[in-house]
């Protein structure tokens, strides 16, 4: 008796394919986790698959399910329509997509891959004993051996000479020289210390700083430790606190050394947690957006507010430890990527070394959305970037029931186009206690596909839905989560006013990515790749997202999710010099577009007010659906 | 009627050519000092001078005036010998080493004539205002116009940053940028202040410090200033300063930290005096001896005192003011120039640089003397450098009598080898409070001339001299002073030990000419310049020195007076880059010699112990005296 077997990719977990039972039932049986929102009723088109090897032992392609999922000729399934129908072999593929709780591995981010050539190499030297016939100074016997031994010249940074004469002496003239770019010696231990080279990952988000141990001998990630920016008190959102630095008396000084106790914190535990002490972390780099940036370095942020918006450094900044009072060996360099503009930060020159745009051919869009959303367009040959002011509606605040995406925020949202059914799912599968972004985007998108909003983003009041009311305040709204199904036991609502927001934002984001397309003179279905960036960029569904007229109208494959960018950017850069270079390089090739300064700007924004858009002819699969 | 004139170069005084009135008197009507110590009776040297207009003027040279003077083909006379014989215009010139006080005016240090171009140049730009359609960051704004304008690629010192939008922005986008070594900013000011570029030059002694303000658009000394090095009470001499910073808990951040308060407070008094704040001192260049350096800089020197005595630093070192806690404009550099060896420091770098000798054709040799005596011997091919432990007797130390040259010590002596009647001179003139360093070398060097000690050193007890006598402590004495003519009614004496501590300090140097003599393979009468650099090397007699045997035996118009050179020196550097590199290059290139490390070192020294030397005939002109 031969035992066949359905295999499902890339987990490589196993199931026996029982005629009758459908892949999503199979794959829940094989403990592999699958995007559903519908409750398996084929119809909300999340559980999309596809099939590498057994077709013929699967039921045939239905109607419903080949409209979903438009072009089906790479094997496309949906998991919950597709049954087995004989015994065979089978081989399915998970797309990433599709895979529940992919959106939480990526938030760390994807690195591409480098080749280890880190800013910080260790030099293992035995130097020659000084003698009465050999008299050197003790920085020429190592500057000596270092060119004799390593072919380096470098020269030494002023805080090492204390400890030189120490550490050339005390194993005996053995020593091993820390060289920063092959140009600096930071530090000098008396013995063989190389197996220990440690660096630090900082990515400074307005909201979140995440900070990433590394060890750059192996460029593994020992540990991640992350915090809320502690500057918050200060300021929800950038805007607010470059007014805080620069109106009130040590407000500068005060967001500087939050950000600088913060990030020491971060060290701290993350030297604890792999048994270091802070002074083995010789190297930092930094990434977060301009006014981050400069908070961070203690810089003026002032002009970051006010026309024209100039940013006061774009260059890579680099500053030794010890004068910036972070909690590493004194002086390890601390450095930050460049920034493009006054709201093009680092953050997304980070964004754009971890999505590997700047080398496409085709033409890519990387779109990191954010309370300000960085969109850099082009390819290979020529990068524009612009900043949309989106607001923070997709984090939860401005919308009534909107809440950061933590325990029982729902975050999907589907409604039955027909029956006007409505399901969701939780973070956590908790009781619903509000909406996040991903929820209120597929919630504004769901109710556009049903009707429940019309194409200017008007609530349906005429009474075709019984979940469409007449709220306390007297405008209309939708009942997503009824009373008894909520935590706090009140219905959970999506306002009028909450659809105005989310067309607020989007349409800013939109605006951007048409003034690119425009200057590249590119239309929407020419973009090969979109790199979305970010945590919400991950969270939030590619369809949702084109139906609300946010992304351009792309098939969803072309949509590649590449998580928490900026960190990945910046511990490639950590890994390789050649990725800083790339970053420089790149900091000054992208071009700024100030949306402000366009001629059709307040025009284009207007039309991107619609759902999805005014001309309706620029989203055709939104226009299918209607 | 004609009137004729006697005029006295280089002052340009006059006098009226009085028939029977001898040099020396007309000098002293016309209010011209020349030295003189034997009271114009033709007996001590000191007075030469040469005729360059009208000797038939003037009385043939007699025979003990021609065998004082050696060589008289360039028109030498003693002034005290020298009378007016009938009227006519004639023309004296006074050399250097015949002018009384020139020593004083020596102290500061003879500069050489660079070119100035110093480290520091301030440029002044225009710059295009930031606009919607110029975005540009302010730092790459400020660069771009750099590069237009002025031609100049320079990064920029972190510290500057913070300053930069308000730099930029208060006086209308004109702007001042100080640019450091034509490679970085280190400072921005609104506005056109290119009129004002101050810098400090500090020659920090083992017991004095002292400070030049320098105006480096016109390369003028503003003023100066000195003090005491307030190390002193840490301990006298450099060893014993050595030992505090190494054996004592804090030594070293003691010893840094009084030197800088030292130094900050002569900054202050500077700027106090010139009515600039501190912060508009945008460079201080600093030299000492090797110890000195580092402790300044807060490096270990333990391993200067043990064999085999390594510095930490030869090369020029650079340190923003802030970090090194000097009292400048904070991103001022702090520099000093390169050491040598762990006994040749940069001082010694510095009269290099001021004495010129590394481009003689000839071979020459610079001295200066101090506790640590450093000796730079050769010529532009080729360089030698040996440090020699003299002590401190040249300071007065270890001498019964001895005193610093302050008022009332006795700085001059002679005594006639006949009648030997003692003459002396006092600082100021006062009454005789003690004996200073070149005060007891004249001692000694006449004491022997006229037989009161012989060639070992010993005082004649014989007798024959009234003015020896035995001491309460049974030695022997030498009455210099008496007691109707001292200040405090007590006799001034030159004990026996006082003869062998300048025995001592004189075998040491004179050890280390030899050595490197011999290392070049070259004879006393081949030294073409001998440059007598320190303060006590100004004002030691030359003669004297020649005759007790501590410099070699040359024609004293060989020897060149170049005052405080290290702070010359290091003035010079300030002002021209191109000195420093030369600095720079010619620490590298003088070869180090360690005495210590030397097989004939011993016996050298034994034999320089005698007066002039065990070998008579290396010092020819001492044995016709004799």
């Amino acid at each position: 008796l031969v035992e066949h077997v359905l295999r499902f990719q890339p987990h490589g977990k196993k199931a026996t394919p029982r005629p009758g039972a459908s892949l999503l039932e199979l794959a829940i049986e094989a403990g592999v986790s699958i995007e559903s929102v519908c409750g398996g009723t084929g119809k909300c088109g999340k559980c999309r698959v596809t099939v590498a090897h057994g077709s013929s032992f699967l039921s045939a392609i239905g109607e419903g399910e080949r409209s979903l999922l438009g072009d089906v000729s790479d094997g496309s399934r949906l998991a919950c329509m597709t049954r087995v129908l004989s015994c065979g072999d089978i081989v399915i593929h998970i797309p990433e997509e599709s895979r529940r709780g992919h959106h939480r591995l990526l938030a760390a981010g994807e690195e591409r891959k480098v080749k280890l050539k880190p800013a910080l190499t260790k030099a293992v030297l035995a130097l020659p004993e000084a003698t009465l016939q050999d008299v050197r100074a003790d920085e020429d016997r190592l500057m000596d051996a270092l060119s004799d031994q390593k072919g380096l010249k470098a020269r030494m940074a002023n805080a090492v000479y204390p400890d030189l004469p120490k550490g050339l002496r005390e194993q005996n003239w053995t020593v091993t020289a820390t060289v920063y770019r092959d140009e600096e010696i930071i530090r000098i231990e008396p013995g063989d210390t190389a197996d220990r080279l440690h660096a630090v990952a900082v990515d400074i988000g307005t909201t979140k700083v995440v900070a990433y141990l590394l060890d750059l001998n192996t460029g593994k990630v020992l540990d991640s430790e992350s915090m809320p920016n502690p500057q918050i008190p200060y300021g929800e959102d950038v805007m607010s606190r470059i007014t805080y630095s620069s109106r009130e008396q040590g407000g500068l000084e005060n967001l500087q050394s939050v950000i600088l106790e913060g990030l020491n914190s971060l060290i701290s535990s993350l030297c604890e947690g792999a048994g270091m002490e802070e002074a083995d972390i010789l190297e930092v780099l930094v990434v977060g957006n301009t006014a981050m940036h400069h908070l961070f370095f203690g810089i003026p942020a002032k002009h970051l507010a006010t026309a024209p918006y100039a940013p006061v450094v774009r260059s890579s900044m680099t500053v030794n430890a010890e004068d910036l009072r972070v909690r590493a060996y004194p002086s390890a360099k601390v450095s930050a990527l460049p920034n493009i503009a006054g709201f093009v930060g680092a953050d997304a020159v980070s964004d754009l070394l971890a999505s590997g745009l700047y080398r496409d051919s085709g033409f890519g869009m990387m779109i990191d959305i954010g309370t300000n959303t960085e969109i850099i367009a082009g390819n290979k040959d020529r990068l524009m970037s612009c900043s949309c002011a989106s607001g923070p509606a997709f984090e939860g605040a401005h919308i009534r029931h909107g809440m950061r995406a933590s325990s029982g925020a729902i975050e999907r949202v589907w409604i039955d186009p027909s029956t006007r059914d409505v399901r969701y799912r939780t973070v956590d599968d908790s009781a619903a206690r509000g909406i996040c972004g991903s929820g209120i985007v597929d919630a504004v998108a769901e109710m556009f596909k049903a009707g429940i909003v019309d194409h200017a983003g008007k609530l349906r009041t005429d009474g075709s839905d019984a979940r469409v009311r007449k709220a306390e305040n007297g405008s209309a709204e939708f009942v997503l989560a009824e009373a008894s199904e909520s935590a706090n036991g009140k219905d959970i609502t999506v306002a009028q006013h909450d659809v105005e927001e989310i067309q607020l934002a989007k349409a800013a984001i939109f605006t951007g990515v048409s003034v690119l397309m425009g200057k590249f003179g590119v239309s929407g279905d020419e973009i090969t790749t979109l790199y979305a960036a970010g945590a919400f960029g991950t969270y939030v569904d590619a369809g949702s997202a084109i139906a609300i007229g946010m992304y351009p109208d792309i098939p969803t494959p072309r949509i590649k999710f590449i998580g928490n960018a900026a960190g990945a950017g910046a511990r490639m850069a950590l890994k390789s010099v050649s990725m800083r270079s790339l970053a420089e390089r790149l900091s000054k090739k992208v071009e700024y577009v100030e949306l402000a300064a366009e001629p059709n700007f307040q025009k284009e924004f207007a039309k991107a007010m619609f759902l999805p858009h005014r001309d309706r002819e620029r989203f055709p699969s939104a226009m299918r659906k209607e």
